[in-house]
């Protein structure tokens, strides 16, 4: 087998079999096969796209390239969420102990964030003490005992993937469909989980821009688990304002208790309602009206906020900034944006406005920068909502004053007026089962 | 200007500017761009393709991307040509002193085979002592004084081309119009002829099989090359069968003596009448039919073939083999390869017949093969003749008998049987000016 004929074969329109795609990940990732003929064969794929049997195929090998973690001995309580990645999204810290608290068993390892906000393990590491990484072993024994671990990837989860993407990230072969959904879905089949729940995004923060193009990602990516013998569920949700109202590491804590105490009803609370509920479904094997009423019931019962708690302090978190979350350490400055005239929030570009919460030190623009997880922004305002001169629409807060100026250019550059209250999308546009 | 820009622009179908093409050529040959970008653009340009602006900018970026020759001091007499490569072609040892009787200045680098038989400057090192390399000044009086001076390509001619040819060769990335147009543009362009006629072969010898695919890149050649300031005609001519009788390199250096003495009036002769004929129009400015008439009476009047013999003497070649060509080193084996069913020859695989060709000795492999100069093959029947049993089909030569087992197998596999004569494809396909 040479990887010229299979660079061929797919420029000229043909399905490659099985055992051509491990051919190319095997060979690519031992480092066999060089860069450019691999990022050659990714702009073919771009081009000619790819079947759903090669889609699965190079998901499996891409996820049998490294580490495949074992869950098995949970039988079919495991489940995973994956999110494609907004601003404000913290959805992971709130319906992973609202499952555990339902019985899921939930064996998590997240990513960090680059080039906009923190991940959720950036999230986690603003609370003192938190370990974002463990034994294979405790791992296992926390998921076991609490029903909910959540780490860090580990080093050889998928390394082809890890390899493919970062070639793709410097030959503009990053967005086609089966390139995405193989590079999300080999993560997530080495993981292991039984149950995966997908959060796609679509509008101005995604990536995916268009309801389209976010329902083809969602339909390929829940067929290829399927088809990789995982309970899938899709749910894409919008993206065009960011989700909730705090952008940033502890300032997204914060908000996550809030919703878990039942604080905070809003289209963040709604969506990790949507979330849960399918996660417990496909768990427990139940309908989503059965679902939801224990999800709300976890809600309000204080049992998934009790759950947190266990979670934080069996992973050496402080739980009292969790208790009172004023003792969060705060931003040494603070900066008020007002509102200069009035009318509507009409959109909101939840992307600009992620930028301008890593300007504060809320995310990293290289792999070096550290996170500041104080820093970030607190909307006042959301889209939709009515604003008179004067009022806040967003606090920036930061340790670093010389950033506020240019944040601040952002933010504004981030909104606009309008006379009457804009059409709002819906929160969440579609499930895909 | 960033090359990812750049890759992903082609991708989304839009036009590159001629800055945002240079600026590629440029970084690539300068190594500034690394392979796996170049790889992927040129992946996007076989799916998205080039306009014509787009093609004529990559062509002249890589033409000056090394030395370009100036060959104004010969005014508009200057003529250059160009084949796409075919088996038994060995017109350029014909008309370019055909053309060079007739007053025309061929300035001409020729490149050495891979892959299959040997190229221009192959055949000619079969004359004992013609030198393929000598200092430019030398080669500039030599166009002077004979007329014409034939060498091999000079180290730094359209480098960007040698680098991204050597790329695409080993990505599946050849076979792109745009790609292949400005790749032998480049170089013509870069070698400073003002009148240039290019030979498209077309068949199951050629690189493009269909007359459709051929007759499309001949238009674009022609196009980009005039867009160039330059006098452009492509002919169209048939590979579907081997040209002539004689493949492999004294072989080929014979056979064309024997067209230049008027010995022999086949289909190696007429396509080299009209490719001849297209030169002289374009270099004397006169209408085709008045052209050829000059071509036959260069021909015929033996003055060609004492511009071959002149122009041989001029590059140190031992012109006593053209004069008396029994005076070539012989093979020490032969094999006829005769005929067991009879017929007519239905069809000639020209490409697996250059394989056979090869495999004695003609043709490299790899870089660093040696070819045999006397090693080859001399076909005794060709598509269309009538075979008895017992007919002579093709004579191999080599000085390695065991090569002959292989390379009969090969021969007779290139050819079919008919019991009706089979239709002939035109000689000449089509011009285009």
């Amino acid at each position: 087998m040479r990887m010229y004929d299979i660079i061929l074969k797919k420029r000229r329109g043909f399905e490659l079999s099985p055992e051509e795609i491990d051919f190319f990940v095997q060979g690519y990732t031992k480092g066999e096969i060089p860069d450019y003929q691999a990022s050659a064969f990714c702009m073919a794929v771009c081009y000619s796209g790819m079947t759903s049997a090669e889609t699965s195929a190079l998901t499996m090998s891409m996820a049998r390239s490294g580490d495949m973690i074992d869950l098995s001995g949970f039988g079919d309580l495991t489940v995973d969420k994956h999110s494609t990645g907004g601003v404000g999204d913290k959805t992971s810290l709130i319906i992973c102990p609202i499952v555990a608290s339902l019985g899921a068993k939930v064996a998590k390892m997240s990513g960090r964030g680059l080039g906009h906000t923190g991940g959720t393990v950036d999230k986690l590491e603003s609370i003192p003490g938190y370990k974002t990484s463990m034994a294979m072993a405790d791992f296992m024994k926390q998921v076991e005992t609490v029903g909910l671990a959540l780490i860090g990837q580990t080093g050889n989860l998928a390394p082809a993937d890890k390899k493919l993407y970062a070639l793709r990230d410097v030959t503009a072969t990053v967005d086609a469909i089966p390139l995405i959904t193989s590079s999300i879905m080999s993560k997530k089949i080495a993981a292991g989980s039984k149950n995966i729940v997908l959060d796609v995004k679509t509008g101005s923060g995604a990536f995916m821009k268009t309801l389209e193009d976010s329902t083809t990602l969602a339909e390929n990516m829940v067929c290829i688990g399927k088809a990789c013998g995982r309970n899938m569920t899709a749910v894409i949700t919008d993206m065009d304002t960011p989700l909730g109202y705090n952008i940033g590491n502890s300032l997204e804590v914060i908000e996550a208790v809030r919703i878990l105490r039942g604080e905070q009803q809003d289209d963040l609370y709604e969506v990790c309602v949507v979330l849960a509920t399918e996660m417990a479904a496909l768990v427990l094997g139940i309908d989503a009206n059965d679902a939801k009423a224990l999800v709300l019931d976890s809600i309000s019962s204080g049992k998934a906020y009790e759950k947190m708690l266990e979670w934080v302090a069996a992973q050496g978190g402080d739980t009292s900034v969790i208790k009172d979350t004023e003792l969060f350490r705060k931003s040494k400055h603070s900066l008020e944006i007002k509102a200069t005239e009035s009318g509507y929030i009409g959109s909101m570009n939840a992307e600009e406005i992620g930028k301008a919460a890593c300007l504060l030190g809320a995310g990293r623009v290289t792999k070096e920068d550290v996170i500041d997880p104080a820093a970030g922004l607190i909307l006042g305002k959301k889209k939709g909502d009515k604003v008179s001169v004067g009022d806040t629409l967003a606090t920036l807060l930061s340790d670093d004053e010389n950033s506020f100026e240019a944040a601040k250019n952002i933010f504004l550059g981030a909104i606009t007026f309008s006379e009457t209250k804009p059409e709002m999308p819906p929160l969440v546009a579609k499930i895909v089962r």
